[in-house]
């Protein structure tokens, strides 16, 4: 048993600061398994994931990401990519796919940071760069991951201004 | 405590057919908190939540949705729309809180499916149109929501050729 899922939901926060301890393999599978049990429309499934555990990679990908010098703290890195010749809806299906992720990594006690990359074209350029992804395949982020040194407070961060009942 | 976040995860399914008892007002409450507890590019959160539960709008959409016909047995839908003036991210960002509302729809014991709506521009309009949405806002999705009348497995959907270790 891991986490309730509605707490877990509130209790995910972006962490940035790691400790040296490596993420098991166990962990990194069951996150994969989380981000693919996504929906994806026609069950498309547009995703691919590069997982990074290489410290000179983890670096390189620190010192080019504008918001990413945790990378260099981080003992693993997961690089969230979609095909978009396979759905239209890649970019949306990829995300629900990161979000599992990120969720299976607040379950398993461990913290991660979700660092944009598409459609900024320089982010897109680095992580395709650096991780030799195809020029057909899209980056859509990378997500820095590794044991938690920093602890943060749940929040739902509900706006009942955001809410419109019945229609707009 | 709701269900387990992992277990959750592999359970949540597309549910397309639904008892007729109405979804509570707490457990819609429940939704919209996981929702908006989505991580979004510099807290931005640039969503919104159009709550339905009129049976005439409901039918509507039913019937102009092209692959909703499941929204006429739905007790509820929840339109989740962007603002792209707020965020360059506006889609991953709904995805992800759309994916927290799919996650605790499953965990409160109900079923949904998601609707496309971005980018094909019929869905988006009649989702306007029906739903009274301005023009600088767009619809992502439709959730059809409802108490479940179908079981199916979890399932992790895990496939090893979309992972790539170290590099592509």
């Amino acid at each position: 048993m891991t986490k309730d899922l509605i707490e877990t939901i509130f209790s995910r926060r972006s962490i940035r600061k790691y400790t040296d301890e490596p993420v098991s393999d166990d962990d990194i599978k069951t996150m994969l398994e989380a981000a693919m049990a996504a929906p994806s429309a026609s069950n498309s499934q547009p995703w691919h994931f590069v997982v990074v555990m290489e410290r000179a990679t983890l670096d390189a990908l620190a010192e080019a990401h504008p918001h990413g010098k945790m990378l260099a703290q981080a003992t693993l890195c997961i690089a969230v990519c979609g095909d978009p010749a396979i759905s239209d809806y890649w970019q949306q299906d990829c995300s629900a796919a990161i979000e599992n992720l990120l969720l299976a990594v607040a379950a398993l006690g461990l913290g991660a940071v979700w660092l944009s990359a598409y459609p900024r074209e320089k982010r897109v350029a680095l992580a395709r760069r650096i991780l030799s992804i195809p020029e057909n395949i899209v980056p859509v982020n990378l997500i820095s991951i590794g044991h938690p040194a920093e602890t943060k407070e749940p929040r739902t961060q509900y706006n009942e201004a955001r809410v419109h009942r019945g229609r707009w």
